[in-house]
């Protein structure tokens, strides 16, 4: 019997322990990072909004000019199979399309690559670790390194240029920091390895706009807020405003809505999880329930 | 017998094939492009200027804090042993440092990550094709695309974050052009993907010096433009600067120096190979025959 207990993955058509996917090294997705991707949770056996994952990963695929030969059937049928086979009732499930290799030896034209989709799940992976989380996460701010700009790479295009944030990851973890939150080069908050950011004033959120990807859960918590009553703007959200909130939190995947009691030396809410942000976080893990938003795997016998 | 004919692989300490040298799906060098690299000709059995690309690769690990468990001579006896068995006399060899996984599953903390080393080779890869490179290539300088800034992504720490160039290749492609240059934020050029580029204007050569690699071959440039007689400015190179120039050329180790007959509808040499930049190529071939800079590979019998 294979080992699941460490994740699955979905390759040329074959349900494998994780330990055994692989792709090449000379395939453009390794050697150009020329590869976009998604993210949906599995959470107590269903996929959490699939259908919205699956809109921007194909919205991504296709602005990558790329070719993967599987309609949303199959790339829902995949998806399904592979974590079936895993067992694994929550976990972090990646669906990846990759440029692959030129089938013409020695082409350095990307037109001329055969694309290709994997796939690949593992446990559930919690970008803050949940008892932080709930004491609210403490967060750094970098002041060396910048988030790549849009008209450089577009963060609409979920990709795994990271180099910012792995910089900002050592500058954050070097300060006993949890993670990093990146300005951009006019001064304002943009995202930070895996999640987006919100800032909350009186009754009023702001969320970035431009520069950041436009996260699934962002738009959860966005939809939270409303039901809590606030008002919610998507634009620049500039440091020093941030600096000045009553409450801060983050949304992710892989995590939900996590309070922020710290930017740097800046404590919020007395350095604890603030109570708005506590609140959304109890709404999303309800939400994570809500049929309408389930997609149940059949895990078989 | 292994077929070596495409290239070969040095992956944990074993010489293969290429087709089967991959690495997890799961590797950070994978999932967060957190990966540097640097690429040492082969030509004619021998590398050139081995022990330049080494202090650079070697440099480039140290700021990526990457512990590779690997010295110069593991290094150096790793690469030349996988080229001798390839059989390759003139190739394009590539030394990887890769952040690995977590030791720690889950964890998001690089430092908490198994790196890893290995390196590929392949028959000699020409960024422009030969040919067209002695009639002058046609390059596309992109009105869309801007190179990632330094202070997102350290261009010196040489990386596979190719966004920026893929994106651009395609609008080139699309036009008819054999590649493409990306300006930075400020009007200044900066490079294209695997090149450096100088404008001439009379006896004077420009290079930008900021926002792009310092390539060993725009070193090896820099000295054949010094042995020409024309002096060498090494500074910020403003577009409207470049497109005055007289000649203009690239520099990669994907085929030396390349005349350069148009950018976008600017024609330089009446749309041909530019003479100064054509004696800096042939200049360029004769050095790599130079035995002060060459390590002859022990190909056995």
């Amino acid at each position: 019997m294979p080992d699941f207990t460490k994740g699955a993955a979905w390759i040329r058509g074959e349900v494998v322990p994780i330990a055994e996917a692989s792709i090449g090294v000379t395939d453009w997705a390794v050697t150009h990072s020329d590869v976009t991707y998604d993210v949906v949770p599995v959470w107590d056996g269903g996929f959490f909004r699939l259908g919205d994952y699956l809109d921007r990963f194909e919205a991504s695929v296709a602005a990558c000019h790329m070719q993967i030969g599987m309609d949303r059937a199959a790339i829902t049928r995949a998806l399904s199979d592979m974590v079936a086979r895993s067992g694994l009732r929550r976990a972090y499930v990646a669906m990846v399309a990759a440029r692959g290799t030129p089938i013409i030896p020695g082409s350095r034209d990307p037109r001329d690559c055969a694309n290709h989709f994997y796939a690949w799940c593992v446990p559930y992976v919690h970008v803050v670790k949940p008892d932080v989380a709930e004491a609210g996460a403490r967060v750094w701010l970098s002041d060396e390194v910048r988030r790549i700009p849009a008209d450089s790479v577009n963060p609409l295009v979920k990709n795994y240029h990271w180099g910012d944030f792995t910089q900002g990851l050592f500058e954050a973890k070097e300060a006993g920091f949890e993670t990093v939150l990146l300005p951009d080069h006019a001064g304002n908050v943009t995202e930070g390895p895996g999640f987006n950011i919100f800032a909350l004033k009186g009754d009023r959120v702001v969320t970035p706009q431009d520069g950041v990807l436009h996260g699934i859960t962002r738009r959860t918590a966005i939809e939270l807020c409303a039901a809590e009553g606030l008002s919610i703007e998507t634009r620049a959200l500039p440091i020093s405003e941030l600096m000045q909130a009553d409450e801060v939190f983050l949304s992710t995947s892989g995590g939900g809505i996590i309070p922020v009691a710290q930017i740097g030396e800046r404590r919020f809410s007395n350095g604890a999880a603030g109570p708005v942000a506590l609140r959304l976080r109890a709404r999303y893990f309800a939400r994570l329930e809500a049929p309408d938003d389930r997609t149940e795997i059949e895990y078989g016998a």
